[in-house]
Parts: C-alpha cells; structure tokens; sequence
C-alpha cells in the first residue's frame, strides 16, 4: 500500500496548480463576461489559454494512448482532473472536458481511420467540439434499451429520426460532429443489439438544436446543453461506428470513464470551496466573534474536509481497479464513486455557499455553478438510483452465496 | 384542539384554488416568456392577472388590518399563502409578494399620514413595487449591529452613504420606494439605537441600482435582487420612519412574519412537488415497471409527505402562537419553522427533481426554481445558524432552571 | 384551527405531572433495583404506585369506552400519553401499557362477555397482564399471511402449534393470558381468512416461555420480549376471539392505536431528554466556557426542540384525524407519525446522549433505554419500510389521477 | 500509489480469516453462555483460542515493536485488526484488545525495566488484563486540564484520591494492574504539566471497583467498563510512569492509535453486518417476492457498501500517514477516521439489524452489540465534538493563510 502519487504526477500536478494560479483563475471574471457577450461562441480567453496549455504540454492528460497524448493510467489522471476541476471551464483548457474526451476514446477505440482523420484529430487539436447524443425526452434513457430514436439503413445510407435532450455541446458553434444512439433493429430478441451508434455531422440536414436547456438556472454556456431534433437525418453508411447493432457495446464501453472523470472533478471543487470556507470564515465577524472561532464552524469544516477526503479516496480506490482489472471488473468501485461523490460533494459545497452568506449562491463566487454541477451530475450517465440498483444487486450475489 | 379551517378561510381556499386553476397555471409558461423577453417589466400576464384577482376580491390577504384588506389572522392566511406558492410569482397575482407585504405592513404601522398616502396607497393597488435595503455585501448583516451604511442628519435633510446587496424588487421598473436601513449613531453605546430606516423615492440622485445578482442562476425577474449604491443620496427629515435611532425596532417588527410567509408559500411549492411526483412515476417505466411500482420509490414518497405534513403543522403551528401571543412570545416556533421549513421543503423538491430526470433540474418544470427558492430562503432573514443560535439559547434558558 | 386542549385535558395533565414529579421520577432508581434483583415479577414500587394512580382516577386513561375508562378522544390522550412516556415503564403506573391496552381493546370490541369477564376486568384492574403472540422467528411477520402458527379446529378444541417471539410481556409473573395469531385455513384463496386469533392462558399445557430476547443488550424486565412454543396446545373453541377465520380483521383493529401511542409516548421521552441536555450543558465546562454559550451546542438543542415539535404535532394530527374520520381514512397520517416519530425521537435522545458523555450511554440516564425503545418501534408493528411502502402507494394514488 | 497490501500482509489476513472461520465464529454462542455464566471471569472458550492463536504466531500483532511482537506498521495492522472488528470479543484471542494494548505501547514507551518485567511481560503473555483509568463522572474528561483525581507526593509514596468511570477490563478478575492519570500539581500554571500518570496495582489498599457500568444496556463481560473509587491508595514512587508532571505528554502518546484501532476493528463489524444483510434479504421473502429484489433493499445495500468502503480507505490512509509522517503529523487524517467511522459503520449496522427484523436488535445476531460498540467510540476518547472542533482549526488555519 502506498498514499504516494509518482514522480512523473507530482510533476504534472505542480505544473498544473501553477498555470491555474497563472491563467485561470484571474481569468473567471473575464470567461464570465465573455460568455455573457457571445453566448453560444468559445471565448476569446478560453483560446487563448488552451494555445498556452497546448504549449506546455498540459494538453489532453485524460488520453490514455501514448500515442494521442501522455499515456496517463487513471490514478495518475485522477489528482490532476481534481485540480482541474477548480474550474468548472477549466478542464476544456487542457482539452480534458466531457463529452469531447468521451468522444474521443470512442472515435480512437472503434472509429475507422477515416473517422479518425476527419473527426478525431481536429478533436485532439481542440479545434471542433463534439456531442454525445443519448438522453431522450420521452423515455427513462438510463436504460438504454428504451432509447426511442431510429437509425434505419436505405440502400447505402442510413436515415435518422428521433429527439434528444441534454445534449452537452450541442449549443457551442464549433460543434462539428454528434454521435447519436438510437435503434437500428428495435425487435431483435437480444435487447442489446437493437441499437446502433452513428457520426452526424452538424450541418446534416434535418438535424436541428432546438433550444438551450438549464439546470438550476445554468445554461453552462458556450458548450450548453440542448433538445436536438433528428427529423429523417441522412447519413451514409460509413457513418457508423463499430458496426449496425453494436451500439449498446459502444456505449458500455465510454460509461466507466465518464462519470469517474466528473467525480474527479468534483473533488477539485468541494476541497477549493473547502478553501474559500476556511479564508471566509477566518475573514468574517459575527456577534463580536471571528466564525472561525465559533465551534458550529469549526465543526462543519471538519466534517467538510473529511468528506473531501473520503470522495478523493474512493475516487482514487475506483482509479486503481479500473486500471489494474478493468472497467468491468471495478465497476463496483466505480457505482460506489459515482453514487456518493456527487452527493457528498453538494453537501461540501452547500455548506460553503451557506458560510458566505447571500453571496455565495451568486455568480460572485464559483460555488453556486459548482453546486449545479454536482447536481447534475447526480443523473449525469443515468440517475444515482441506477447505479445504486445494480451495486446493491451486484453486492448481495457477491455476499449471499 | 381541532384542525380544521374556518368555513371562510375554506370559502377562499376553493376560490384560489380555482384561480390558480383557471388563471395561473395556465400562463406559467407565458410569464416565462415575457420575461425573458423583456426581464425588469412587469409582465403583461401578470398585470391581467392582478386585475383578475382583484375584481374577485383576492387581493392583499396578507393584510392584517382590516381597513386596508381582508383582516386575516396568521392562521387563517397560511393555507392561502400555501396556495399561492404553488407557483413562484403567483404570490404577486394577489398582491402578496415579498418584499412589498412587508413594507407595506411597516408602513401602515410606523408611517406617517404623508408617507402612507405617497406609498402605501399605490403598493396596495399593485401601482408600484418597492424594496428594503438592509443586507450589505461588506459585512455580516444578520446581526443588524453590523450595519455600515450611513444616514446622517445635515441640516433638514439626511444624507445615506453605503452599498446593499440582495435587495429584492430594486430591478423592478416599477420599484418606486426603497426602505434604506442604515447608522445615524455608530457610536451609541446602545447598540440597538444606532440604526435608522428612511424612505428613499427610486429616483432620488446618488441611488443606483449596479447590477442583477443570480442565485443558483436565477435572476428572479422581475423583481430581481440587486447590488444598490447610495451615494450622498440626500432626502428630506419627513422621509424617516418613526424617528432617528429606531431602526432597530423597526426591523424587528418586520422580522416575524417575513420568513413564515416563505414557509407557507414553501409548503405549497413542496405539496405541488410532491404531486408532480406522483404523477411522473405512474407514467414512466424503467427496466420494465412503471418507477410507481418500486419499492424505493414508494419509500422516496411516503417521506416526502410526510415532510411536507410536518412544515405544514409546524408553520401552523407557528402562525396560531402569533395570532394568539403575539409575534414576540411566538418567537420560538417562529424560528423552529424557519430552521425547519425551508431545509425539509428543499430535500422535498430535490427529490422530485430527482424522479423526473435531468428535466426536472430545468425550466420545463417549476422544481428547480423553486429550489433555489427553499435554498435562499435559508438565508432571507439571516442565515438558518442564527435563527439556531437565538432558539437554541432561548431553549436552553427555559428548561435549565 | 385551535391548537388549545380542552380544560378536562390541561386538568388531567397537570395532575399526571404532579404525579410524576412527586411518586414516578423520585421512584425510577428503586424501581431499576427491584427489577435487578428479581428479574421477571412486578416490582414493590410498581403496584403501590398502579394503587395510587388508580386511587387518584389516573386510571385506563387510554380507554375510549366510557364505560370502562375516562373516555378520551385520541386528540385528549395524546398529551397525557406524553407524560407518561417521560418514564419507561410509567404508562404501566396508569394501566396504560402496551400490549396491555390494545388487548383490553381487542377484547372489549371482539370478545365474548365470558371472556371479558374473565379476561378483561382483571386487566382492567391491573391485576393480570396479558401478551400478543403474532410475530414468528421463522418469516417476516409484517406480512400477516405469512404467519405459519396453526390454529386447527379438533372437535370442540383449538389446537395450536408454532413459535413466536418479541412476545412482550410473556416473561411476567403476572401475564395470564395470550391473543394469538395463526392459520385455521392457510389455503384459503382469500389471504385474508386464513387466519384466527384465539385466547390461550398462560398455564394451557404445551405453552412454554422458552426465553427472554433483548433489543440492544436491555430486557425491559418485568415483562420483556419472549419466544414462545405452542406445542400442541389445546384450548376449547370458546377462546375464539371474533371467529374462526377472522384473525386479520382483528389484527387490522388494533394496529392504528397501537403505534401511535407509542409515538406519543416516545415524544414525552424525546421531550424529557431535552429537558435533560439543557441542563445538563447549562452546568458543564468545557476548554474554559459553558458547553451551553458554546453555538453547536445551541444548534444542537435548536434542531432538538424543532424536532419534538414536529413530531408532537404530528401525532396530535393524527389523533385528530382517527378521532374525526376514524382509524381507517386516518391511516396516512398514523402511516405518517409511525415513519417520522421514532426516526426522529431517536435523533433527539441520540444528541442528548452525546452531550452526557459517556454518562450518557449508562443506567444513570433514562436516555439510552429510551433510545432502544425507539429504536425496536421502528419495527413494532411491522419495519418502517412496510409503513413508507403503503403510504406511499396510497399518495401516488391519491395525486396521480 | 497502490492499494494493494504486501504478500506479508496478505498471508496474515488469510490465516487470520481461517483462524476466524475455524474457531471463533464457532464459539461465538459458547462465549455468550460463559459470560452469562460466570461474568467478570475469563471464559474457557476465550482462553482456549488465544493459546491457539499463540501457537499459530498470530499474537499481539498490534505491537509495531519487532522485539515483542511482528513489528507490523499500522497500514499493515489495518487490515488484520479488520479481521478481528468481525467479532465483538475476538481482538482478544489474538491479544489485541483495548485498552490492554495501549496500556502494553505505553510500558513499552514509558516503562522502567522493572516496571516492565512486572507488567509488560504478562501482559504480552495474555496472563494479566489492564486498565487505563482517566475518564472522571464529575468532570468533562475530554479535556485532560479537567481530571480531578489527585496524585500527591508523601514521602517516597505518591497517595492517590479520587472517582473514575467507564474504566475498560476493571471488573475482569484479572484485571492486575490500572494505569491512573490524575493531578500532581493542580496549580502549575502550564496546565499541560499539572498531570502524572502512575502505576496501581489492583490490590493495593484503597482502590476499590465499585460497580460495573452498562451503554445501551450492554456489560461488556467479562472487562466490563466500571466506576472506580480511589481512596488514600498509596504507591511507591517506583510505580511513576516517565516521571511526575509528565502524563499529559504520556497520555498524548497513546491517543492516535487508540481510536483508530477501534475505527479499524469497526470496519469489520459493519463488512461483517453487511455480509449479513446480503444473506438475509436474498433468503427473506415479503409480499411475495425476495427482498433482495426490493429496489429500496438494494439502493440499501449500495449505501452501506459504500460506506464501509470509504471507511476503510479513510482509516488506512490515516494509518499510512502515521507511518511515513508521524502521528502528530497525522492528526487530520485521525480525527477524520475519528469523526467518520464510529458515525458510518453505526449506520452501516443500524440498517442491517433493520433488514433482520426485531431479531436483528437480539442477541441472536452480532449486529446489536456491535451497535453499542460504534456507539460508545463515538465517545471513547474524547466526544465527536471535541475531535471536530480540533481539525476544523487545525484546517482552517491550514487554509486561511
């Protein structure tokens, strides 16, 4: 057993804190008011800090090939998504933000190299933004055998019509390429090879983004996240990815990743709202007292700081398992992180919205956003109910014999 | 003891509700709308509503006095206002909306002949929108000794200096009247004879409204909650309320009824939640079942209801303690509904969110504006730990003797 | 609404806590020795106060049937039942105890005027006590047609065999009698007439107590929670309580009281322990300051109080609705108080333990055996989850139309 | 980083797990019987196994010293004294129970060699218990400045007066020795100064147990938790521990790995309770299906599974940080397992007596007993609070700056 990150991450993790301190943070005004110009546009700032990312080698750290990027295991990525984290926006600096990462492993794992060239490395290079549609209005698509959009073959192509929702990136005016999830064979015996996963470019006719879709009031600008319609949507054959009726098999293959990068994430947030928390309360008087001082406040930091604590860990534990047996064989630890970092993570953050008074539910302070994220992430790859069935399921097998 | 509602108080039960019905349900998505369209005027449906509402006599329940409306006692108004919080500006339909009942209570109890005529008359016909300016951004305001902002005497004028955050209805076009809480006399060695409130007209130079403050996102137009700078604002001496160094009490005698209107309007946010919910899982399958017909969430809803009964008595309760003992010896039940309320009505709708997926956390649903609402309510008249701390120490006192 | 007892309540409150204060609470060390020192008989101390009380009309306040008792309305007992549950073993001071008091019920309302004369008036007199024998070691009880007892006619006889346990009262010197559940017709197609109850008394050959069971290391001596073996066991077929196959429509009438007088008197504990903590935190020092000016321990007892009160206004909600519309529409709410009350009685008497110190967890405090009797009424009638699942079944009914 | 444990530790946990499966689980009932037989005396079963597992080499594994035990670190103690937290008694048979084995590090520490060849050495052997008599009745203990017992010099004999209580093992008859903390020199101005720790041997005259304590009803034979009265008991100076004045730093030694060992051992309790609930719900059926198929059982059984795997990550990261920084360094990381684990796994087991039924609170299963276990470490040494209250200053002064 050892606690200690390498060498080789201890490096990383320092170059990281240092471009946040550097680049980012000073920056969260300016990204703000930016967005706020130009909604659906990536910010000047944001350019320009994704060139000097580029620079320094902080560049597509969640890539796990060696060829694409730095090679990185999940343990190794983990403490530096965490920094990255900090910043809701942050991740995209380092062109480590979701869907396009998720996207990305799926174009590298099963695209054809010339899905490669024409989508993956302009997705490497940060220079298009990618969507991953799933999510359907109508439908409880945490199962995804109840995924209602159809993808049906007419002679060399393949027509597409259905409605989405949630559709992170699709609002972003970069966002070149959607992979959509729908129903290739919807009356095959075998649930699980109805669907099919297929490229749709952006300028596709009949595809069309609707409209922008909040959470708490977020629209998480520029990227957003959106009601897409797919009204007889034509693409050739070449469009689809791994094969007609493997789609259910492309999709398993992005779960794990995704929602443990958004823990990792999280944790970055809590343990920095843990910082704002402890300069707040040192900072403030009340009834003639610093808050510091009073004991309810020293008590909730405790407890606030454990709780970070707890979510890193895990989140680390689940790291280690992916990478030593595999996403299938840790997907215990992985429903583990994903039921309790999002939940304990809002908490953290609650509280230290609540140490800051009126203010900190305000745009003043990056807790509020935080706290949505969190939230959502709550049903971000199905709800926590989900996960928490198929954990307790896969428990009381592993225990009951 | 008996629970049941007087025959009047369910006379106007049924007559808002069939407003609700008929009128306000039915224009959520249009009141949306127009704000987005035009977000500090007052929405051309709300007005219609208002004058609805009027004809039919709803109108100003909140009065207490029975010479400017319907005379209700606490008890009898806290069904209603529940009513109202079904949806989350149908409150103003009625004319009920906070901050205005509040200020419109202070003015009738500690204004002048003048000031009532300038002011209150318009506020109780819904002519015009006003504010209390208390909250500071510089200072921890829930402890009202804290207050930085100046009102100085100079000569038959008095001279405010200071900014205010947070201050609800300072965005409103119509906001016409702001009630500035400030110090006429930091040096008095009572405490509590430092402050003054003074009336300051919207248009008085040196007042200026800097910019909409989010909560969770939400801007809350029409009304807002704004950063205000009062710069030199010099109004005349007849503007004060009730007299230099009386602040305090001023504030005081607001303080009471303020945040038990949010719990009732709360309870009605959460009862109608918890409806929603019922109806989402009777009409959504997952993994073959309809999600009504699964354990945990028939657990999920039984305590939802059982929360909501529990703020519905206990603010009951409270009401009935300040009809019958005044707003004073109430004080203890006062604070427990709002320690309790606005905590158990937010897990409520957080869980509602939850049965309805990521549309639930957006404006396709009341839920998560209404979420926010239970989250800043936590704060609206000093956070939940100060309501704590005077109830715990009150509790202490009497069963320690 | 009118949240005032009745005279005839506030005189039999005051009165009942004049008798705590001057015969229960200065009794509570005896009566914990002379159960020490003869484990399973009415201790000395009991019986002279079951005299006092009776003398003082302090007698059966639990009896609705004016002819056997005061009379009271749920609504009326609720807050003496509080009283009483200040002390564990108090209600037995008033012949108010469980499972006493629903078999007086039971018998009065089902039985024969035989089997009250012989079985009822002695209860009534609290000379004789009397078990319950539903619950089976062997399946999940809460299902009442899971019950496997067999209660099979032979001639003129009943012959019972089975195994129970949690049989409270069994181990008393003094019980005389037991209601008991089983199946005379376990095939019957209707679920719900496969069962009988039957009396059996105590010295019915192949009846035997096989042991006492604890709950949380406590054996709540005299009467305990016992197994019991019916092994052939005969008795005449005028031991029928209401008729062959009629069991679960007995059972259905006694389970709505049951409980919630047990939330009663949980409050009446929770209440006590509140009483208890801010004295205690009023007199202990710790790091150089009164536990009680220390702000956790202010929001401690703050979130306490709020959640006595909560769950006494729940119960009286209740009570009310039993009394108005009777135990059948009332069972949302009794659903309600038995989910919330020990959930949240047990909170209130866990934070009074922690701030005993370990004192706390000990015989020296009333607080620890009233956590464990929390705690085993979260399944005493059936776990929390059968109530949270029914309740909610009936909400999402009631709202999903 | 890596979490996977050395082949060393390894090979441990498998012979302690078949230790365990081959003699104590088999004992378990054994041992309730010998108790109940013969309470304060060590039972048969007891002293059977531990000359078992002596032979066997897994003896006083605890002991980081290679000169009298294995000289494990605690990140590899961890996972063994896991093993042994399955049963409530068993840290025993492998010599590893508290508080013999702090009282055995601090004559290690501390001792004269006199003092250790008298005491040390039968404790090692397993022929003597101890006690560590430091908790007060009159006084908040928690703050070691409190403790009135007095510790006086006269002569070469220091006279010892004063009351203890919750004394661990000073009831069990071999109960030898009692390590006693009081005050030598109450008005030394450095508070820290004021304390000696000194050895009394258990027939010394003066020191008499006067009688045995209960938590949540339990005795916890055959050492019990008792109060003990010290009356002009005279030792020779000899019997000093480090010297006089010196037992705050002595106590300070002995507090780190105190906790944390019970927050290890409460991990295998609450994985053990786990283990339970999977069998339990998979072999219970309840309206007609298998409660393993309950939706709500099985969010449960995520719940707890989860929360003993942030437990355990928490308790072996703080162990790890002892190791390679110290135990002074790795005071966050204690009081966070401090704060967590007693809280947790008292959930944890809380949920899996509730999946038992009334049975689960019995002594039939090991679940309720260890219950009281978790409950009583939230006090153990020193309250929740106190911990909180320490590493919440201790953060905020780490991130304030």
């Amino acid at each position: 057993m050892d606690f200690q990150h390498s060498p080789r991450v201890q490096d990383l993790q320092q170059r990281l804190t240092a471009f946040m301190n550097e680049h980012v943070y000073p920056n969260e005004h300016a990204f703000n008011q930016q967005v706020k110009e130009q909604r659906w546009k990536s910010p000047a700032v944001l350019e320009t800090l994704k060139a000097k990312a580029r620079e320094q080698g902080l560049w597509n750290l969640f890539m796990p090939d060696a060829n694409y990027g730095p090679g990185l295991a999940n343990i190794e990525y983990a403490p530096l998504a965490e920094i990255m984290g900090r910043v809701f926006w942050a991740a995209e600096v380092f062109n480590c933000n979701a869907p396009d990462t998720g996207n990305m492993e799926v174009l590298l794992k099963y695209g054809t190299e010339e899905q490669r060239q024409r989508w993956l490395i302009p997705l490497l290079a940060g220079e298009i933004r990618s969507a991953f549609a799933m999510t359907e209005p109508a439908v409880a698509s945490s199962d995804a055998t109840n995924v209602e959009t159809s993808i049906l073959r007419d002679g060399d192509d393949y027509v597409i019509n259905g409605r989405k929702w949630f559709i992170t990136n699709a609002m972003h005016e970069r966002c070149a390429i959607f992979i959509v999830m729908g129903k290739s064979d919807p009356d095959n015996p075998n649930r699980h090879l109805q669907q099919t996963q297929i490229l749709v470019p952006r300028d596709t006719p009949g595809l069309s983004v609707a409209r922008p879709l909040s959470t708490l009031g977020y629209y998480e600008e520029p990227g957003g996240h959106a009601e897409v319609v797919f009204d007889t949507v034509r693409v050739p054959k070449e469009n689809l990815l791994l094969g007609e009726g493997r789609g259910f098999e492309v999709a398993q293959g992005r779960l794990g990743p995704g929602r443990i990068h958004h823990c990792m994430r999280l944790i970055g947030a809590a343990q920095r709202s843990l910082e704002f928390a402890c300069k707040r309360v040192e900072g403030r008087e009340v009834f003639g007292r610093k808050l510091s001082q009073q004991g309810s406040v020293r008590e909730a930091i405790a407890v606030m700081a454990s709780k970070v604590e707890m979510c890193r860990l895990l989140t680390l534990r689940a790291a280690d398992k992916m990478d030593s047996e595999g996403t299938k064989e840790a997907r215990d630890l992985i429903a583990m992180a994903k039921i309790m970092v999002p939940q304990l993570t809002s908490e953290v953050l609650d509280m230290a919205i609540q140490m800051h008074g009126a203010g900190g539910l305000s745009e003043d302070y990056f807790m509020a956003e935080a706290f949505n994220y969190a939230r959502w992430c709550r049903m971000a790859d199905g709800p926590d109910q989900v996960h928490m069935m198929s954990l307790g399921k896969q428990v009381i097998r592993q225990y009951s014999n």
